[in-house]
């Protein structure tokens, strides 16, 4: 079976800062033609911060898309300079909460919605935090509050729908099945 | 700490059939203004499949955002005259695969991506499914084909990155730590 869309034309409707919004014309596999709506984005970097008492560093903060304030695992834009998604993420993870990891390990990457965007987000584990004297400032514009919930403390943080984005849900039952495995191995 | 940011302008940049894009201005908490790029989307309802020999169905699809085809649970977006996502789901679950199932639980629900859109996506475990005779047609522009996997088929799909997206990546995640559980109970 023949998948592929070929592009007939590609229209930039509006430049932002943080995403593109492009309708392209396409030519779909029967031979009609249809058209696709595209957000591109440049990517971005989410960490897990797990601190040596076993919980995990949020940051809280309100998004417009969705008029509310909610918790979620700090993350940022990847910027045209950084080499790797891990540069990212020790510098977000510096800004936002102030902290540094001896470990920063990549857990999984997934684009959020590529229905109509594609932007992916890597997510890394940082354990061995540790933390800085004198951090990298935050963004100038950026309004973030730090919170550091135990399992329980989060897992009712999601049921209040406090945590309710794609990374921060992935996040919580990445660490339900990482105490579980521990429960195993006890 | 105040968080939210009041709207002082909101412009409609483009109306599309599954998004909108809309460039607001913004007062920070700090009394500057900014802009904030938003994607509106009507939200979808995505289904995990368990077959009765534990396996699960997935979609193979051309996804233009990203210029790949990848494999991805039933998912469809949320129509203005569903009553709710159950019956969004129950739809796709039947347009795209032609099964019908018994158990249709809510396991989760996130935003896809709220630094920049509103789309809110409900992912459901579906049980005990059966054949329909004569299922819902498939959108007419919709070019997909069925695969059903085993755990260790699809974590391999996985690690080769033909399961690549946010609501596969989780279902995924959520099937170890299923079949963790089933392990640690027997």
């Amino acid at each position: 079976m023949k998948f592929k869309e070929e592009t007939i034309k590609s229209d930039c409707i509006y430049k932002g800062k943080i995403t593109e919004y492009w309708v392209d014309e396409v030519l779909l596999p029967n031979g009609k033609k249809s058209t696709r709506e595209l957000v591109k984005h440049a990517g971005a970097v989410a960490i897990m911060p797990f601190t040596i008492d076993g919980k995990m560093i949020f940051v809280k903060q309100f998004r417009k898309a969705i008029e509310k304030t909610i918790l979620e695992i700090p993350a940022g834009i990847i910027d045209k300079t950084d080499i790797n998604p891990i540069e990212t993420g020790k510098r977000e993870l510096e800004e936002e909460t102030g902290y540094q990891a001896k470990v920063f390990e990549l857990e999984t990457s997934f684009y959020s919605s590529p229905g109509f965007s594609n932007e992916l987000l890597y997510i890394y584990r940082a354990e061995e935090l540790t933390k800085i004297e004198c951090p990298l400032a935050q963004d100038e514009d950026e309004f973030i509050e730090l919170t550091t919930l135990s399992f329980e403390e989060a897992w009712t943080a999601y049921e209040e729908k406090l945590i309710i984005d794609a990374k921060t849900v992935f996040a919580l039952f990445y660490w339900k099945m990482k105490r579980q495995l521990e429960q195993m191995n006890r």
